[in-house]
């Protein structure tokens, strides 16, 4: 199996499946139960926050667990929405977002009344920085853009956004949505108010994410109910799940200087290639981030592509899974204003350190083997 | 060690852990993924959505797997609430809630200007069906009660409580949050539109929850996102979690009358006893689940106790684990208008199917030497 599409989800490490399942076994408790064992549980829960706390340069009651990346997109947006609703109800994202992103924004807009802006992209899928700072206004209470795309891989300028934020109004909150960035790029929290990171994505446990808020922000729960994570996210704690989340966010940061110039290695050996050949172009700009690479192959269907190359037991996709059942093209490239052809065509590999290039040639030979007998059978 | 307190939570079922660590090892792929590896997942998945609707004797497409009770709870209440307001902006619920309705109801109230009235309860813990019925009004778009209390183990009447809100304003619906229910006591969803359930009160696993929605029940969801869950729950699916809950009821329903069986014997044997004791009074009415029984030792301060006792290896709990940290009395038996001594020297015994009668008359046996210990200290 030649597994290359690492930015839907990864394979669970067998180092954090052993340390997990260790625990599961031995820890039942309710971490909010006032004995002995309750305490132990939410000692290691607690712990686990203070390790992630120390890793990521923030304070402990900073780190929200969530049951995944979504779930804290959805509580920072909605939580500062309603949260700051009587300052302003104008929003501004990209027109590049997640669906967690993008389908949150669309409900405050649609159900709860709030304006939103979409930053534009160019055909690179960069924003422009002059048009973000047009569209801050006083009552601009959130400005929310991923840090890197999922689908193209390009990268936003966090730090030049902060700044412009802070610059034009010093009231909006930031979020940032990390998930593919954190163990790839390096993560800086200091000028944003909110950011979404992911276990699934870092070779972590499904049903695990995190959400950083800074201090000086406040948030109307998503999830209410009882004490659990300051109170902003009721919920018995999924302990053991939090637990390992520290070991998980430790082994990503650890190795990310060592994947990311081994994936670089990879991604520029795969650009050389793709090219080659002249049925093919690269839609990822050459500075996203090197674990992404969207191609496309105009005039083919990507989805018959994607199975011809899965009989050869290559798992690539064409776009998000999140938005896998959607018909039409990638909203990311729609925005970039690509070719319809090309739009529509698109296949996204992604990579990581376990990726060889072996596994890389193995894949440019069977997509040669595929393009020339799908194109036969057109 | 005895473990008196399994409406906090249970301890995962070999059966279950062993289930799951294997479909941990195997399936990593995301659901969503456009390949043979997703199908894979996506099928075993939806064969657990399919065997859960048999068992509960629902369609698939009204089963929504959360990540836990209070975010199904939360999704309920607020999916009604949002969905609905045009139509109406009114909200009955109980006074003895689990603070995942309770804050979920406030913060309707507090935040986006929803109406919420509280049914009040007698010193059982009993509400009134006449001023349910008086309550209910053409705006009243929802109305949520638990199945059975998680502190004193009382029993709600569901069945005449939807045929009230059916015969009063048919368009109101009824949310059950059936949490302390599922294994315990017969589940019928036919006259609910609405019914929350938790695995790890059930021996499952943590971070997996289950909201039941009738079809003719519409949402706003509470998680935006991606197309999982029929759009209502955004987020890549916690598949290996979502897969075993399928077994995880299982067991729960096939073993419930053998269950209740067994322990209302155990109840009963230790109402016998706890009424020979001068020092204690028997909060539960006679009525309710025989798998919680709350009782106070007046003049004494609870936490003492449940220290002195956790000294013995036994673990019981003075209230709700979501609400262990507030400082009050029992929301519960406050509602329920005990003496103030009543109120607040409170101690929350539940069993389960594992509880022995050897492990109560020890916990019995250290019940009166604690007394009697503490009592010399005061």
């Amino acid at each position: 199996m030649i597994y290359l599409d690492y930015v839907a989800t990864t394979p669970l490490s067998d180092d954090i499946y052993q340390t997990y399942t260790q625990l599961l076994k031995k820890y039942f408790a309710n971490a909010d139960s006032a004995y002995r064992l309750g305490y132990e549980v939410n000692r290691l829960m607690e712990t686990s926050r203070a390790k992630i706390a120390s890793m990521l340069h923030v304070k402990e009651d900073e780190l929200i667990f969530t049951s995944c990346a979504s779930e804290a997109n959805n509580l920072a947006i909605k939580g500062v929405a309603f949260q700051y609703q009587n300052r302003g109800r104008h929003i501004i994202t990209t027109a590049i977002e997640h669906s967690s992103v993008a389908n949150t924004c669309r409900e405050l807009a649609e159900v709860f009344g709030f304006e939103v802006d979409y930053l534009s992209v160019d055909n690179q899928g960069h924003i422009d920085l002059e048009e973000l700072k047009s569209l801050i206004r006083p009552d601009t209470i959130l400005v929310t853009t991923m840090y890197v795309n999922n689908e193209i891989g390009v990268i936003n300028p966090i730090k030049d956004i902060a700044k412009i934020i802070k610059t034009v109004n010093p009231k909006t909150k930031y979020h940032v949505d990390m998930v593919q960035a954190l163990g790839k790029l390096p993560v800086d929290l200091n000028d944003i108010d909110l950011a979404t990171f992911s276990a699934h994505k870092i070779f972590g446990l499904k049903g695990s994410g995190l959400l950083y808020k800074k201090h000086s922000t406040t948030l109307v729960p998503l999830i209410n109910g009882g004490q659990q994570e300051f109170d902003l996210r009721g919920g018995t704690s999924n302990a053991c799940t939090n637990i390992v989340l520290a070991k998980t966010i430790r082994l990503a940061l650890e190795s990310q200087k060592a994947h990311y110039d081994y994936v670089k290695k990879l991604n520029d050996f795969m650009r050389e290639e793709i090219k080659k050949r002249e049925a093919l172009v690269i839609n990822s700009p050459e500075d996203a981030s090197p674990f992404i690479l969207n191609i496309s192959a105009p005039h083919y269907k990507p989805e018959v592509l994607v199975h011809d190359l899965e009989s050869s037991g290559i798992y690539i996709s064409t776009k998000s899974a999140c938005s896998s059942k959607a018909t039409e093209a990638s909203h990311t490239l729609a925005a970039m204003h690509l070719d319809e052809e090309v739009a529509i065509s698109a296949l996204r590999l992604s990579f990581s350190h376990l990726t060889t290039m072996d596994e890389l040639k193995t894949f440019l030979k069977a997509l040669d083997e595929s393009l020339t007998r799908v194109r036969k059978q057109r």
